[in-house]
């Protein structure tokens, strides 16, 4: 998918949500686990309940590694059922990989062939090698890791180079959007980091972020918007937990679409007041 | 496993080698690919063929995710295969993830629990949220990236901070051996960078460092054991390609266990000069 089919998306669902799904057998609806596959079962009843609300999905690659060969059917299943039902969603495969050359090509091989992902998420702290072979891949996209949501995301993505004056959250945007472009790479930037979305803006006013921390995290979607937003609207935001286990009975999917829905109706609005709906 | 344990095995085999399995099916010999699991088979062959010359074995879960499900089952075979058959070997899931607290909390159960691996490499772009959930599992260990053996290593690895004049590198091992120990973390260091182990070893004097880079990749192990070592060894150094693809005959694994002596006996001798041998 390239950055302008994925804009058309957006336009069309009048959303940029992305729904993550974290699926946790300890989290899902009691009654799911007695079926044959119930995480592939409970991630089929999400993605039918909220396909039209969402642009696209993220499955978090631990939980299904947790469970070995069983997690990885699981999410191959996922994936293959998303690419046939819902064929224009954008899958991302939120692995947060980051090795580098011949291991690398291989990772690329992995989500992008095996798994027909449209994207993955990547650690850069190998730099240039760690992210080039997953570029050579036609119409697929690499996420960088860049200025994240997390507590201590000021360990290292904060540290001033003495060189150069720039964060190394800037230094990871700058070079990298040198080795790519607007069509194949994005960044991850925590919606908790709303203050510092002006400063990404400044070195990737182009590309499409990924946007993880809105709800429980405590980022605001609104700020996100004012501050994140392009003129090809650049922000895919995500929410798992708050969609996917808003609820625990068998009503969860309705529910979920419920939640979706709040999002989706917000993220039309911010949309038609950007003057991003035709 | 302990830090003392590691040093026990490194005297008792007179080595400090961990062989990489980075086990690729158009690389191994023709003859196996007709087995059942060939990628199994082959490592089967090359451990029985080495366990007696390594006290490590790193296989690179790149070359088992490609093969979605079925390459989960060959790397759980493997891990189970050696945890069996040779049950003092230390095992390292080269996974290079580095997710956060819940998400990490699933890597960790999946690479100590269900994979049952002694440790796992980490990139600590996030911080301490990506280390500190694995440091709650008893003699398991994280490996984290610091100074890597790659071209492109210098990108970020090497960024001077303003604030504290310390190579971004340097940052990660004084800030996460605190979150840690050296009973529980360790670092890796490329064979290529031997000019900086005097460094590395100022700030981690204690850890042990795994060391990929040597052979191919131009890293020298009389440099790296000259700056690197410490009284218990504290030094892991891997040989993937270099003896697991020797040959690609039936005789693979007699010329693997060939390149692996030839290794062991540079280490013995290394060791003993160095007074670790009893």
């Amino acid at each position: 998918m390239t950055s302008d089919q994925l804009f058309e998306q957006i336009q069309t669902k009048k959303s940029f949500l992305c729904i993550g799904l974290d699926t946790d057998l300890s989290k899902i609806p009691q009654h799911i686990l007695a079926s044959e596959d119930p995480i592939f079962e409970f991630n089929k009843a999400i993605v039918d309940a909220t396909a039209d609300l969402a642009v696209a999905y993220k499955p978090n690659l631990a939980f299904y590694e947790v469970h070995g060969a069983a997690g990885w059917n699981s999410l191959s299943k996922t994936v293959k059922y998303i690419r046939t039902k819902h064929p224009k969603l954008f899958i991302i495969a939120d692995a947060k990989r980051g090795d580098i050359t011949s291991t690398a090509k291989m990772y690329a091989r992995t989500f992008f062939q095996t798994l027909d992902c449209d994207a993955i998420t990547i650690s850069p702290y190998m730099g240039k090698d760690s992210v080039v072979p997953f570029l050579d891949f036609k119409n697929k996209w690499v996420i960088l890791l860049s200025l994240t949501s997390n507590e201590s995301f000021s360990d290292f993505q904060m540290i001033e180079s003495k060189l150069s004056g720039k964060r190394i959250f800037e230094e990871v945007i700058e070079k990298s959007s040198k080795w790519g472009n607007p069509d194949n790479t994005m960044y991850v930037v925590g919606a908790t980091r709303a203050e510092l979305f002006s400063d990404i803006r400044k070195v990737a006013p182009e590309h499409f972020l990924l946007v993880p921390g809105i709800g429980e995290q405590g980022g605001s979607l609104q700020d996100v918007a004012r501050i994140g937003m392009n003129s090809k609207c650049g922000l895919l935001v995500n929410s798992s937990r708050g969609i996917i286990y808003a609820d625990s009975t068998e009503r969860f999917a309705d529910k979920a679409r419920q939640k979706a829905s709040l999002l989706q109706q917000e993220m039309e609005q911010i949309l038609r007041n950007k003057g991003l709906l035709h």
